[in-house]
This record gives C-alpha cells, structure tokens and sequence, in this order.
C-alpha cells in the first residue's frame, strides 16, 4: 500500500505539499506540481476520493445538465464549463435531459448520490420544483431565473437588433421563425423581434416551428418558402435553422442577400464557415459557461456574490447574408 | 431519516422492487417504476451512493474521456454512449482531454479516485502506459488496439472509398488534405487514399493539416488553393475542413462540383445542410458510441464476449461536390 509518505520521499517534498497538489488548494510551484505527480504515477499512489469525500462529506465534483450536447451551442457552453472548473480541480458529471422532465430529474437525483457539491443546469423545466429542495447550490445556465443564480445571455435585446438591422437593410416582407413554445431563450428572442417589427411599417409573418433539431429543420425551411414565397428576410430561431434556410433558398435559386436576407442565433463554429457565410446574433456561449462555473465556485466557496444574475451582451455578426447598410439614405 | 422501507411502504411494493428500481437491476414494470420514482421524489428518499459503493466496492459510474466534445463528430458519439448507458443504469464522468497527455492522466485519476466502474477513451495519446495499470475495464472508442476492446469504423477503408469514388467522378489533379499527424484516425483514412492514388494514373498532391479547429480549417483552404491553384479534386481530412473548402472554393467563383469535386469524412449533421450538401464518407458515430457502451457494460458484467475489436463499416454518401458517375463510359 503505497501513502502520501512515500509520494512525498519520492518527490522531495512535504506531505503537506503532496495534499496541496492533490487537492488543488493552494498555491504550489508548478515544477514542484510535475514532480509530485511524476512520483504519484511512477508509484501508482491513488488516495481513495470516495472514502475521502465521506470523510469529508464533500467531493470534487459537479453535475451539468444540458438539453443536448448535439445542438452545436451546448459543447462551447459545455467547454466553458469544463475549463473553468478544470481550474478549481472540480471534475464533471454529465447528462442530457433532451428537456424531458423525468430524464431531468433522474439526472439530479444521480448527481445527489453521487455527493456533487453544485449543480449548473441548462434546462427548460418549468417544474422548478425539482430544485427547490436541494441543499447545494445550483447555478441556472442560458436559462432567466429570478429565483436562482443564472447566467444568460440577452435573447429579447438580441431579437431586437435582428429585427432592426434586417429592416434597416431594407427587407419589406419579413417572417420571423418562432422557435419551441416551452425554450424560454427562444421565446425571448422571438419576443424581441416582434417588438421591433411591431412597431415599424413592415410587414411581417410568424412562422412557428416546434424543434431546434438537424432533422427537422430542412423541413422548416420548405414550410417556409412554400408558405411565403415572396418573403426577402428571415429572422431565423437559431443558426441550424437559418442554415437550412439558406440552403433551400439557394437550391431555389434565389439571391443571397440580394434578394433574401437571413439572419440567424447563436454564432456557432460552423455558421463562418458557410457561403455565403452567415449574419448572425451572437451568443457567448463559452464565456457564459466561464461565467456559470465561476459563480458556483463562488457560491461553493461561500464567498460574496455581488450578483445572482449575470446577463451577458449578445452582438450583430455582420457577415454575408445581409447587405451592406445604404449610408447614403 | 428517510428510508428504503419508507418508500417500499409508500409505493405499496415490496423493498426488494425498490431495490431493483433503484439499482436499475432486473425486471420491473413501467408503472411499478413510476410509483416508486414518485414516492422517492415526495418522501425525499436519497440513497447514499456513495456510502454504498465503498460498501459494494462497485459504482454506477463510468467514465468518459474525448479529445475535443466542441467537433461535431464527438457530441454524436457521446450521445450514443450515454443513451445506451443509461439503459443500464451507469452514468457519465465526462472530461475533454485536449490531446494533452497530462490533462488525459488527471481525468484517469480522478475516474480511478471516484471509482468509476469502466472507461471509454477517444484519445490518441500514445502511451498507453496511462491504461495498462488500471484495474478497472477499458473500451478504446474511435480507436483502434490490438490490446484493449476497441470499437472504430473503418477509416482506411473510408481512404480508399473516397479517392475510388472522386476518380471514377473524373477528377485528374487530387489534393489530399493530411490530417494531423498523431491522430491515427487521420491518418488511416490518409493512408486507404494514398493506396488508391498511388496505384492509378493520376497527379495528386499531399498537403498536410495540424489540426481540425474550426478555426484552423479556414486558413488550410486558403492555402491549398494558393499552393494548388487548379486541383479540380480534394480529398479532405473531416467535414470541418472539406466545409472551409468548400467555402473557400465558391468564394473564388469555383463551379461546385463541375470544376471542383469534395469528398469530406465524419458526416456530422450540419453537411447535409451545406450548398451544395456535402459528399462525404459516413462513419457512424452515435452507433459508434452505443457498441463501445454495450461493450464495456458486458466486460463489467463478466459476459461472454465475442469479439474485443469492433470495427463498424464506413459509406459513402454520394451528395452534391461529386458529380454523378458517367454511366455510359
């Protein structure tokens, strides 16, 4: 059986030190870090997390509950997390609720056993109850919540500016794709826009959609232009969407932007990387996952929050499925 | 205290259906299961997991290790490994190992330290030192090994497809994009296409790729069409890349596919919904992900196994940056 003791000989340090490094607490000399570890692997030393956590009566880990990591905006808000909590030696436990609500709770029954010591969640549950009695922290990620500490970015500012800069960009025949009825960050960005185009002289379709998936969304895309065939600027409700958007409206030969403008949500990887590439809202997905992690910390660590909510700001992505602004009038 | 007979008594069952339903453990009846989980959520009921894994000396968590859950080929691959364990019961430890052989021993660490039951590892790192000291089964997903259970399509085979399949289209001057170079995946389907290449009559060139970042793949395309301006064949090392040509390509005012043919590799979601949609070979990730689970859980179990190397069949999915094949000669 091989002790801290012998990893401390091994490495020529104090078994004070060996702990430090092992419990990531504390500052140690990073060559001093490598060596403890060298001499930890080299011995094969391995100190029992779980019976140290019963001990205790804490671990290390942390439970994250998304919607769906195959939505490409989940694994920047996913890595966001991951690093942050990399820092601090937190490990993750993870699942996708595909926002079915036993799912869910399951998910947050396992993390409990499991002895987390806080929980970021991403869902859309309306039975927040789930979380009202748990006795650790919680942090709600790209979800409002007033009752608890979240993180979020500004969906409802961020349906404004599509709307204003797709009119201001002269689109007359705007349809707006209203994303899933129960996503509230999809509701606020629908709700932004239609303030927007509420109050101009445009005319404008609400077209709903009930998905944000891959699957579905050239199916969307059809609806769209069979629906409204003469419509020269979609809002779409996240980029996948405006991506099968501009796809079909390309296959039906129609120029982008001159004749369409599109703009989409999100800013994922892939949407630079299209052509014509696409103008988009941008989310920051992974700093808001920084975020979410540094505010769990906090609250783990007792420290003092100055806020429970952060917004983050969301940003125009001026790329080429919108025109140029005419500055000459 | 809350405890088991509480629940029993409550749900009108007996403590050993609890048990079951609590264990995911043998047959229990859906309804039967929905009463239990119900008086478990009102009464509050917790079992302590981790108090009974150090009893047990077993867990219900496995461990998950990817390179980078931000490329799109992963999250379908952890989907597919989650859905399945969850069947059983097991949830998810999850950690992105960046590559880095430091990152890669510290999650192995801290899987070993919560006592994770088994591993799946997507990683390339070559010493596979870091896995021969476990005492717990391994399953190597997306990689092959003669040593370990592995699960992997078949990428030397998808090389060999795709060059087959752009020569016969009529490409004459084919630039392979090499992926990098210490990730075996890359290579092997690098290798099945230089086997083509290299026995027919036609010019090729090699240009190798560092990475598969998004934000790399841009900087790749604008380089190949420098260095290679007429190639009217490439050969990419994913989507990601095969995309950021594609986009490259139009931008130039490249004809897609008459003057220019591109053959990805993964067929991530999103390349369908490219225009043109992409051609690509299809390695079936999320399939991928469910034989590596269903595998390590009949290790874990002490079944019978088959086969330890599991080796899933590529295809080639003939969309619109290949020309259709000239039937009459």
């Amino acid at each position: 059986m091989v002790t801290i003791r012998d990893v401390a000989k091994k490495s020529g340090v104090s078994v004070a030190t060996v702990s430090r490094v092992l419990n990531a607490n504390g500052y140690v000399h990073e060559d001093t870090r490598k060596k403890v570890m060298a001499a930890v692997a080299e011995l094969k030393y391995s100190p029992n997390e779980v019976a140290r956590s019963l001990y205790k009566k804490k671990s290390k880990l942390v439970g994250l509950l998304l919607p769906d990591i195959t939505n490409p905006f989940f694994p920047q808000l996913a890595r966001g997390v991951e690093d942050e909590m990399q820092k601090g030696g937190y490990r993750i436990l993870f699942g996708n609720s595909d926002e079915n609500a036993e799912k869910e709770l399951d998910y947050l029954n396992t993390f409990i056993q499991n002895n987390v010591v806080g929980i970021i969640s991403a869902t859309n549950n309306k039975a927040k109850n789930n979380y009202k009695n748990l006795s650790i922290p919680v942090v709600f990620l790209d979800r409002t919540s007033s009752d608890y500490p979240s993180v979020y970015a500004d969906g409802k500012e961020g349906g404004r500016i599509a709307a204003q800069e797709i009119v201001e960009r002269g689109s007359k025949r705007i349809t707006i794709l209203k994303g899933p009825a129960h996503i509230q960050p999809a509701q606020d960005r629908f709700q932004g826009a239609l303030e927007v185009l509420s109050q101009s002289n445009i005319d404008f379709h609400v077209m709903s959609t009930t998905s944000f998936a891959f699957e579905d969304a050239e199916k969307w895309a059809k609806e769209l232009f069979a629906t409204y065939p003469d419509t020269d600027g979609v809002l779409a409700s996240n980029d996948i969407v405006a991506t099968a958007v501009l796809h079909e409206a390309l296959r039906l030969g129609k120029s982008i932007p001159k004749e369409l403008q599109i703009i989409g949500f999100d800013d994922v990887p892939q949407s630079s990387l299209l052509f014509p590439s696409l103008s988009t809202i941008r989310q920051p997905a992974y700093e808001m996952g920084k975020e979410a992690a540094q505010l769990l910390v906090k609250i783990i660590n007792q420290e003092k929050i100055q806020q429970q909510q952060v917004q983050l700001p969301v940003t125009f992505i001026d790329r080429n499925t919108t025109r140029k602004v005419d500055t000459n009038g």
